[in-house]
């Protein structure tokens, strides 16, 4: 692959990451950024993220490649401007929703540039402290609607995370974010919730979390994660959303139910179709 | 410390593990295993995590302490049996419930020989293979009651605990069944309810779990737990595990009226709530 001169707009977490594996792939010939926060363009240059920090429309002039690694509801707000400024640039973005942001831009003249994407990685942290190296092998990228994008551009998406290591999955925006909700939006949302049972109660019991153990720490520590993201993901995608927190509660209400009616043979089968889940994760 | 003659009742995740660091810390001349499967026996003895396998009424009799590593329900039931046969014996069990072990000797002439604990360190696995080397080391173990029992056999059981690297905590029994519901069997629950929401919708969408992240994965894992042994966890902490729940379920009520009524003022608020959790959690 040629390299190219790539603009990525928001080195946090997610840019940032994005950023050390282009670089280490010999993909980019120059990476610059684009940064809101002036402590993060200084951050984002000290620890060699990228090349030069520049304003938004500098960088989309001096760019092949525009990548969007900013909260969905920034990247909804400014799709359409982007792409009025673009000329033959590829646009990407890495949002975690991906319906609004294809709808916002439908019969946009320049559509046929963007390739709407979402790398499955993230952590509980942000900025571009955050940013960790070979943070997307072997994890994988939904590419979503690649027939509404020109073949060059959705080819060279293809290429550039089939580089940094990652496996290909494409479908529709619709049903990315159905499956969004399942396997990620909901996790956050449990997370949050459980984080605050469990903060309440400390409030009139300080020794609570003496006790607190690795199994705690798995099932909360998605409760670290910043409010600027995940508000706007449970905007943009809150019909789903809402589908499967009811599924969950109801979920949770035939636990609550076994363990009023004392019916521990329920509570088995329960757990058992619940052990089922290590087919998946092995 | 002296070394004992050492008998682990149930060697798997956890009464193996147990048995590997007593040794590694030189705490046992001899280390007994008891076990009701013939196959966890044999792999017990092949993974040399025990010197051999004796019946319950022979491994009482030729060891120093006995240590019980079953699940909570056989604890129960068997306490006051083997307290009968105990002669000198320090007694230890490593439940994770209290309070019901704790009751059910209350008063019996032996009781002095019994120190309850419960280590805050385990896995989704169990059985012998599943026995991890160093598995205590910097974890919380709880040691309740201690003054229920006699000096000799609690100091003995403090410096165990130290020796394989844990801190411990000295609390009551229905204090450790409260504070146990909050970090580590709500935990459980919400991975289980988790892991059938999604395994629910998967009946119907066989892509759904191509997506699945890290962070999915860190929420569900601990439903692939053992029913074995969370029935009788829950059974026992039934009255503290319902509050936590009730209260888990009307915590996530609030992101779902959120959501409903599109209140994203209050979504932020109860996300900054839960960030609190770094401060835990670190």
């Amino acid at each position: 692959m040629e390299r190219k001169r790539i603009a990525v707009v928001g080195v946090g977490l997610i840019g940032g990451s994005l950023a050390l594996q282009l670089n280490e792939k010999g993909l980019a010939s120059r990476i610059i950024g684009v940064e809101a926060s002036d402590t993060h363009a200084k951050q984002a240059l000290e620890l060699g993220l990228v090349d030069e920090i520049l304003t938004m429309d500098a960088a989309i002039a001096a760019s092949d490649v525009v990548i969007l690694a900013i909260p969905v509801d920034s990247i909804v707000e400014i799709l359409p401007s982007i792409l009025d400024k673009i000329d033959q640039q590829i646009l990407i973005d890495l949002g975690s929703t991906k319906s609004a942001l294809v709808a916002n831009v439908d019969g946009h003249p320049k559509r046929k540039r963007y390739v709407p994407a979402h790398p499955m990685w993230g952590t509980e942290y942000s900025g571009p402290a955050a940013a960790v190296r070979g943070a997307f092998e072997n994890k994988a990228v939904v590419i979503c609607n690649p027939e509404a994008a020109d073949a060059d551009a959705v080819e060279w998406t293809r290429n550039m995370f089939r580089k940094i290591g990652m496996h290909l999955i494409e479908m529709d925006a619709h049903d990315h974010d159905l499956h969004a909700a399942y396997v990620s939006h909901i996790s956050h949302i449990t997370s949050f919730a459980l984080a605050n049972t469990v903060l309440e109660k400390e409030r009139e019991d300080q020794a609570i979390f003496e006790m607190a153990s690795a199994g705690f720490e798995s099932t909360v520590r998605l409760a670290k994660s910043n409010p600027n993201m995940w508000v706007p993901i449970l905007m943009q995608n809150r019909e789903n959303v809402l589908d499967v927190l009811n599924e969950h509660i109801a979920q949770l209400r035939k636990f609550k139910s076994c363990l009023e009616k004392e019916n521990w043979e329920y509570l088995r089968e329960l757990m058992e179709d619940a052990n089922r889940i290590r087919r998946i994760l092995g």
